[in-house]
C-alpha cells in the first residue's frame, strides 16, 4: 500500500487530494480539501500559514509519494516566480518527510486522467469523482490535486505492466 | 538593539550575513557564511538542508528583521523560478519567527552601501569589509548577504534622521 498527496499549490487557495493504491493501481479516495491564505496577510504570513497546514498533512497521512506540477514558465513569470515560494516549501516538506518527488506537467495530467491532454476543468472534475466514486460539491479547488495523485498512479500502473511485458517477452 | 539578518539565496551556495544595530545606527558585525548544497543532491534535498541551516541562524541570532533581495524576474526566468523555491523558505522562517520582512532592490543596496548602484562585486566586499572593521578573506559569497543588512540599517537610520527633522521644521 501507498500513499499519494498531490499538491496544487497557489498564493491564495492551495489544494491537496491523498488517495492510496496497492500494487495493481486500485485508486481509494483518502482526503481532499483546500488551504485558504487571507489576501490581506503578508506574502510571508501567508506562506507560514500554507507550510503549518501542510505540515499537518504530512504528519496525518505519512505519504510515500508527493506529486507537484511541473509548471512552465512561460507568459505569467511573475505569478510563476510567487509560485516558486510555495512550491518550495512543498518540496522541503517532502524531502524532511523523506517522500519520493514526482512532477508532472498539466497537459500530461489531463491526457492521464481523461484521456485527452486539453479536457476542461469541468470534464476532469467528473473523471476524477466517477475514479474515486466521491460525490463532492466542494471539490472544484482540489480537483487539480487529485489529478495529480491519480495520474502518478495510473502511469506507475502502465509502467510496470510494460515491464511485466517486456520481461515475458525476454523469457 | 536590534538584529538583521541578511539572506542571499542560491540554489548551490547561499549567503547570510547578521549584524545588530542600535538607535543611532551603528553597525556591528555578528556572524557571516555560505550554506553549502551538494549539487549531486534532489533539489528537495537541498532545500531540506538550506531550511534546516537557515533556522538554526533563526534560533541562534533571533533576528528581527529579514532583508533579502527584491529579485526583477527579468532575463533568467528558470533560474529566478527556482531561486523563488529557496525565497519562500527564507519568508516562510521570517513569519515563523515574527521577523519585520524588507526587500531591497540589487542597484539600490550597492547604492546605498557603495554610493554607487553600479558598483563591482569587489568594491562592495571592500566598503562592507571596512564597514564592519572585520578581515576575512573568505566573505566573498556572504558579501551581498552583509551588504543587505548594512543597507538596511541605513536606510532606516536616515528614514529616522529625516523624520527627526521635520518634526523640528514643524515645530
Amino acid at each position: 500500500m501507498s500513499v499519494i498527496l498531490g499538491i496544487d499549490p497557489g498564493t491564495h487557495v492551495a489544494g491537496f487530494g491523498v488517495i492510496q493504491t496497492d500494487q495493481l493501481g486500485a485508486l481509494e479516495h483518502r482526503d481532499h480539501g483546500v488551504i485558504l491564505m487571507n489576501r490581506r496577510d503578508s506574502f510571508a504570513d501567508r506562506l507560514h500559514l500554507f507550510y503549518e497546514q501542510l505540515e499537518e498533512l504530512f504528519k496525518v497521512h505519512q505519504p510515500d509519494v508527493v506529486v507537484v506540477e511541473d509548471i512552465f514558465v512561460g507568459k505569467n513569470i511573475q505569478s510563476a516566480f510567487r509560485l516558486g515560494h510555495l512550491r518550495g516549501l512543498c518540496l522541503q516538506l517532502a524531502a524532511k518527510y523523506q517522500c519520493q518527488v514526482v512532477e508532472y506537467a498539466a497537459k500530461k495530467v489531463k491526457k492521464v486522467v481523461t484521456g485527452h491532454g486539453g479536457a476542461e476543468k469541468d470534464h476532469v472534475r467528473l473523471v476524477v469523482l466517477n475514479l474515486l466514486g466521491i460525490r463532492s460539491q466542494h471539490l472544484n479547488d482540489a480537483t487539480d490535486a487529485l489529478a495529480l495523485s491519480i495520474c502518478h498512479v495510473r502511469q506507475r500502473t502502465s509502467e510496470r505492466l510494460l515491464q511485466n511485458q517486456l520481461g515475458k517477452e525476454l523469457l
